[in-house]
């Protein structure tokens, strides 16, 4: 088993970067809190022993070396980056978990025959900068690093300007990466292994998922002198859309609908709203069921659009569907989970994850451990030391078992 | 009859002024660009052998003495600010026309017995800072001064500080004006003297006002791990709320219902909205009428509540009753557009306006001219020379009616 309480106290030290009064974290993708983050880590990577490289997305990669260095590392990995009002867990449990699986093997003076990787992938929440798992993506292959490179936050600036600011616009290729094995630690971010009372998840794959953009544009006129059968408000077409996806959602068990994004145009109390901008995200964990939702989406809009005589315009910008994980590595950790004596169930990921990019071109599998009420991407997330043990100390086992020791 | 060329070019002089790409303004109240229409008009009032005061809400006065000094003013005038993305007549038509009267009076060498008072109020529209109207609210004794000089914009800027900041706090008491008569000429903002084809409206009230603001607090959520029973989604229970406006505004015709604005938080695509901040404009020309458009929205607001699980605040921030304007104004105005030959219908204003407030303490009337299909608060906001002409000439008319020659 690993240190829990050393794990714990650097998990709680990361959470002073970005600090929120409600007890959460604010370190958007690629801000200053970010790049602090990113140092602080870097430093303890250094001080266990590992040698740190950056390559071109901003991924940050920590290498223990191993006894045969022609073999492929076991990787591990998650992201530090959080939602705007997001938690101390998500993320950085997975990046600290592999840090001190490193820690561990220190002190244990375990020698491995794989290199030991730990990653820290760039802009995994996808909320500064859409989509999310954008580091993993590239690496992968899913997305080509100029078209990340080129994405703009929501007031024009661009990913790339902004990882050469932080200074982590590193010089290792994307391309050619490889891992003997992947495992990602994560914070479930949902409600069932808290309702079943296990305290690990074997993660068997990850849902899939779809993310669009919408532009509604109706008529901006005057809120008192406008005549409602004259009106083109395009807030009112918005809000029967924003109802419409949680109808689908509903529909199609146990798929999810949200839209977590809005603005409106010109924003003026008495100015009848002209456009909306928004986001739709739509999950399922099969996909010919996401194909039912964006059919019924896409039925939905050319519906509204003739009913609400405004002009509606959805492009779908992301799309991945639903991914398995790989069998050996499913075993690796469900056999570690018994080995330690822990309470297990298998689990889909209801969110995306790097492991599910890295998935495409090595054995991959992850570890959720519960987290209280099934809440994330909130302040008040939460979990426990002994929780982080658990989910670590099956982290490390699986790893020495696909590492060889 | 007035220049109407002068004044066509005055009203294009002033738009230069915060001017938009799609031929409209942004001249959001007490911005620097407020602080130059300001200024323009201050030189152009001064040009024309006015005397310029400014009072301690930011109202500016231009008087053109009259021959008897003791005798209280006949004014007009309206306000120089817009909408986010407003049009170039809203407002400013009011304005320079007080300007084209006092210039025109100048040509012809007219002498009145009444002093003639141009004013322009602050903040009219109500979007940079609630509500509307605030200038002649103060003067009106509707708000006290220190209420409204202690407003904050969305961004948390005080008005207080900002009148400051562009010049604007004078010293001119805010209590103890006196009009003998009061006209405003506006373009009418909606439909009807265009579906009528008059030339004139002769406005004989203003409609009431509600005006709310609304936050609905729910529970951020991750958009992918939380089931959609377990949700406690804000944006959905709001999308619910504007659609029940809407509604609640149909079924009490010819009453109008409006969400204008709209902020949500955190405003992450993969989050399920924990905040939504809105407004809410529900007007009627009669008072009995708005009244029950209250009880519904109460009603409604009690009821989703409850559904949704979420908390909701509503608070009015602002009401006036329905106003009756003076009936020997109305009737200067209507005897002034038959002895000039334009077509008139009586009209009751959709819009509040600066008039509704001077009402209080003054006998007041107001003008209204056609716009292009009834569209305002919208750059595309238009309406012609003649038009402009036309309303001008009877504000001149009805004006020397009271002023006495
Ligand atoms: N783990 C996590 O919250 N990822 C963000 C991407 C998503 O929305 O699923
Ligand atoms: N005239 C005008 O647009 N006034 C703004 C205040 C209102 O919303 O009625």
């Amino acid at each position: 088993k690993v240190n829990g309480d050393r794990l714990w106290d650097s998990l709680m030290e990361m959470a002073k970067i970005g600090a929120t009064e409600k007890g959460g974290c604010r370190r958007l993708a690629l801000t200053d809190l970010d790049k602090q983050g990113r140092e602080l880590y870097i430093k303890w990577a250094t001080e266990a022993g590992c040698t740190v490289k950056v390559d071109q997305i901003g991924n940050i990669m920590a290498t223990r070396p191993g006894e045969d260095p022609d073999l492929a590392p076991v990787g591990t990995g998650s992201h530090l980056d959080t939602q705007p009002s997001g938690g101390k867990f998500d993320g950085v449990f997975g990046v600290l978990s592999g840090l001190e699986v490193v820690r561990r093997m220190n002190d244990l003076g375990i020698k491995t025959r794989h290199p030991i990787e730990i990653s820290v992938w760039t802009n995994e929440e996808g909320s500064r900068f859409a989509p999310a798992m954008m580091g993993s993506g590239v690496v992968s292959g899913r997305f080509t690093l100029q078209e990340i490179l080129d994405k703009t936050d929501v007031d024009g600036i661009r990913l790339g300007d902004e990882l050469e600011r932080i200074g982590f616009a590193g010089d290792t290729p994307v391309t050619g990466r490889n891992y003997h094995a992947f495992f990602e630690t994560h914070i479930e971010q949902g409600p069932y292994l808290e309702a079943e009372n296990k305290q690990i998840g074997v993660v068997t794959g990850g849902q899939g998922q779809r993310w669009y953009d919408v532009v509604i544009s109706g008529r901006e006129s005057h809120a008192g002198t406008t005549p409602m059968h004259l009106r083109k408000d395009a807030l009112i077409a918005a809000s029967q859309l924003v109802l419409k996806v949680e109808e689908i959602a509903k529909a199609h068990k146990p798929g999810c609908g949200t839209v977590g994004f809005m603005q409106v145009s010109p924003n003026s109390r008495n100015t009848i709203p002209g456009q909306i901008s928004f986001s739709i995200d739509l999950r399922h964990p099969e996909d010919d069921q996401l194909t039912a939702m964006d059919a019924d989406l896409q039925a939905a809009v050319e519906e509204l659009a003739v009913s609400s005589g405004s002009d509606i315009n959805l492009k779908q910008i992301w799309y991945y569907a639903p991914i398995p994980f790989a069998s050996e590595c499913i075993s690796a950790v469900r056999s570690s989970a018994e080995a330690l004596g822990y309470s297990h169930m298998d689990i889909i990921a209801g969110a995306g994850h790097d492991a599910c990019y890295v998935s495409d071109f090595a054995p991959t599998s992850m570890i959720f451990t519960p987290c209280l009420d099934g809440i994330s991407h909130n302040e008040i997330e939460s979990t426990t030391k002994e929780e982080c043990e658990a989910g670590c100390s099956v982290l490390l086992n699986a790893m020495l078992v696909m590492a060889g020791e």
